[in-house]
């Protein structure tokens, strides 16, 4: 249960090379190209000859050729050419409108004609030479709303990653949810504590002083269909926490775009925007190499939480305080679904 | 279709460290921890916050803490308590008897109310220092009724073990099998035949010359649910076979637990105890690897053998005399079995 | 859905050892072996005493015995004898007819009182010593048809071969498809090309230039149950072609016999049979070597296609000219098929 008239990140704008990229994305095999003029284009991956994946070919001058019989398939779904064949009967395969910004490809899973650039997110800090980013992508094997569940819900930091994110203030600290419009906003403001491993890293980069008493905060922003930026930071204690001034402080957001390949899997994008040093590669690297172990993490807790909630369908979870984020954020997507398929 | 109201080995005592044990038993995920006092205990594998398993926290205090947002959940499956919220209202997760004997962690897993550890298999050697045990675990794909079936016919020892523990005299003799009870005793006794390899080495462990001419005996025996404890030796030939004096012979008792994972899976507990030289830990560690090694030959053919069933389901087998065992055991467990869903 | 009475290649020759051969074909489990007078017999690989594979056992005397209780099995599918037991009761397995021709061993699946060896395709290159055979065997999980598809339609040489034997002009070529009884024939004559590097390594070992301008065919034969020989080769241009006197050209057979394991998988039987220098074994490896690897290139095409035609039922393939030797082939299955289940 998708959203599907929506914006997607179906890959990072690297993974897109000479070759046609296959990838599933809410159910839909998709196979993801460079035409002619460089801009991404996403078909069926499926051949209207033979079913073969068209993925298993190749791009030529900006054409997907199937690597089967040299079917030419068109950005729409129409087959182009076939070498010794009219195409004109050829039932045409399905097109999805694709968007190339912020460094990913996305992708709109549903109705083509409903596609609205208009209707993509924007965030501020991608395409400011400010701010530097870093990330990666893990496939994991649950339903894209456990996921939204664990983000919205930082407490479990405490636990999952409690040698370098995680510390006991945070379970101790309420969190405050909202909601506006469509989104979900979960918040939760720690002062006068110690900052653990990671954030000791990013004072250390930012200059200041690692065994500094701080506030920290931690600002989760759902947005649908599964997009949850996340603003995170320490400045040292009493210069006004998330407001103080930059010299004060570090901070970052933490980028999860959240995109269902199946019903029960998932290509999560994770990543993390800094202001500080924003030309230090080698300082980004070793954010992102650091973050991949910490979300790395929360893989297997997922994975066999999925195994164990199909094993027991009977069973009702309970909804704690904590979880008001991830209950919140799903029934936006609700209402959403409930809107998508009453269209 | 397995016994429930009975108590299965869960895991080997060493397998509880400081960190809890997830284990399957009967259908039943479960997870076991040491509390405070030291004793094992063990609950439904299942966190009731958000469904995770409680297998992938860990233990603080003698309390087993999920690792995912830090619930606590006591021995009786009652959440005890969790950072920042009430949990009278929490949903119980099962709980399961447990005790800690001979080694081992045994397991009730039906009826909590109905748990009785005067129904404890009795077993003298266990706790004698005049025997040694060793043993080892593993996981068959295969119903738990194929292993006893195994284990109360042991002419399957000339083909499958033919090496070690297999000679044509078993395939030549006749075996006995009685019932007394829930129990099931096959035996089978041979005179003046020559010891196969791994009793040669018992023999020569025993100060005996090991070409001599030898009695040899196999008694097994079936309690339910699903135990098989072996009787087998050799003794010189002539002294008297299984009643012969200690000084004439070489004996052990094969020691097999077989706990149903699933309907289609085992945790198979096997292992010997002997009676000479129990203080020879090297020679407990040569008999464990060599006995290891032998039942692993097991392994493919009962693997394989439930594959074959699974695949002609109207297939009906032949029941020989050798199969006397097997066939009387499975009688006792349907019995007990048809008593059990009558309560 | 494929034929049962019928020959099929049931594995090369030299598979069959000392050791039983554990195989299915047309969803039959079968277990091979070699009988006291050498020849190659086949039955159901299941035991009637306890349902274990009897492919797990060994051959004695050219009797089957069976690795659990030795029962001894016999080449009709009746219990021979067993250790302490009167067999005569004993519920039969089925047998499976078989013949050893061409350094392979063929088996009838179907009704065993059908089988005729008079059915037997007829090779007349397998037993000539004018001619050299060499080949291998690849698993695929993908319906036989799609494999038949694939021979009857080499114009996917072109892009899946293209480094070795594809060539441009095969996709510029038109091909002519003819049905003589139940024999299918696609055929493809290209004249006043250049080689492609395989035939060129063909050329240079048949003693011609390897840049010179050629004629090249491709002559693919369906005969039922799904085998598919191929008769191809490169003649100097102008000197007649396929026609061409033996000094001008270099050519061969490809062998393609096709047996189904499953209805979604297959045992794929390649090979090629050539006229020049039979007696070079070193030759007949290094064109194995370079076929096995060209062949290999099919598999995950044949592998992906299975997957996107299961999960798109509904969708219905284009039929092409190119494609007029699979669909043709498939009529003759399809008829023989319902003649078959007409019986």
């Amino acid at each position: 249960m998708f959203l599907k008239n929506t914006w997607y990140v179906a890959c990072q704008a690297e993974e897109i090379t000479d070759k046609p990229l296959g990838r599933k994305v809410c159910n839909e095999a998709m196979v993801f190209f460079k035409n002619a003029k460089g801009k991404v284009s996403a078909v069926q991956d499926f051949c209207p000859h033979r079913g073969t994946p068209l993925s298993l070919g190749r791009v030529c001058n900006g054409q997907l050729v199937c690597g089967y019989h040299g079917l030419v398939m068109g950005c729409d779904g129409h087959t182009v050419s076939m070498p010794g064949h009219q195409v004109r009967g050829f039932e045409p395969v399905k097109h999805y409108p694709t968007l190339e910004r912020y460094g990913f490809v996305w992708v709109w899973p549903g109705d083509p004609n409903l596609a609205d650039p208009g209707k993509m997110p924007e965030f501020e800090w991608f395409e400011n030479p400010k701010w530097a980013y870093g990330g990666g992508l893990y496939h994991i094997r649950c339903d894209y709303r456990l996921m939204i569940d664990n983000l919205m819900d930082l407490t479990h930091e405490t636990y999952v990653h409690s040698t370098s994110i995680g510390q006991p203030e945070i379970d101790e600290t309420p969190s405050r949810t909202v909601t506006e419009g469509d989104r979900v906003i979960t918040s939760r403001f720690m002062e006068g504590i110690k900052a653990p491993p990671f954030w000791k890293m990013a004072m250390r980069a930012n200059d200041l002083p690692d065994d500094a008493t701080v506030d920290r905060w931690q600002i989760c922003k759902f947005t649908p269909p599964s997009h949850v930026l996340i603003e995170v930071g320490v400045a040292l204690a009493g210069k006004g926490g998330y407001a103080a001034d930059p010299q004060h402080k570090a901070y970052s957001v933490v980028v999860d775009f959240i995109t269902p390949e199946t019903d029960s899997t998932i290509h999560y994008f994770w990543g993390m925007v800094r202001q500080f040093k924003p030309e230090d590669t080698a300082l980004t690297a070793q954010i992102r190499d650091g973050q991949g172990k910490i979300f790395s993490e929360d893989l297997e807790m997922l994975e066999r939480q999925q195994r164990n909630l199909d094993e027991n369908p009977e069973r009702k979870l309970k909804v704690l305080s904590i979880d008001a984020g991830g209950v919140m954020s799903r029934r936006v997507i609700d209402r959403l679904l409930a809107a998508e398929n009453s269209m």
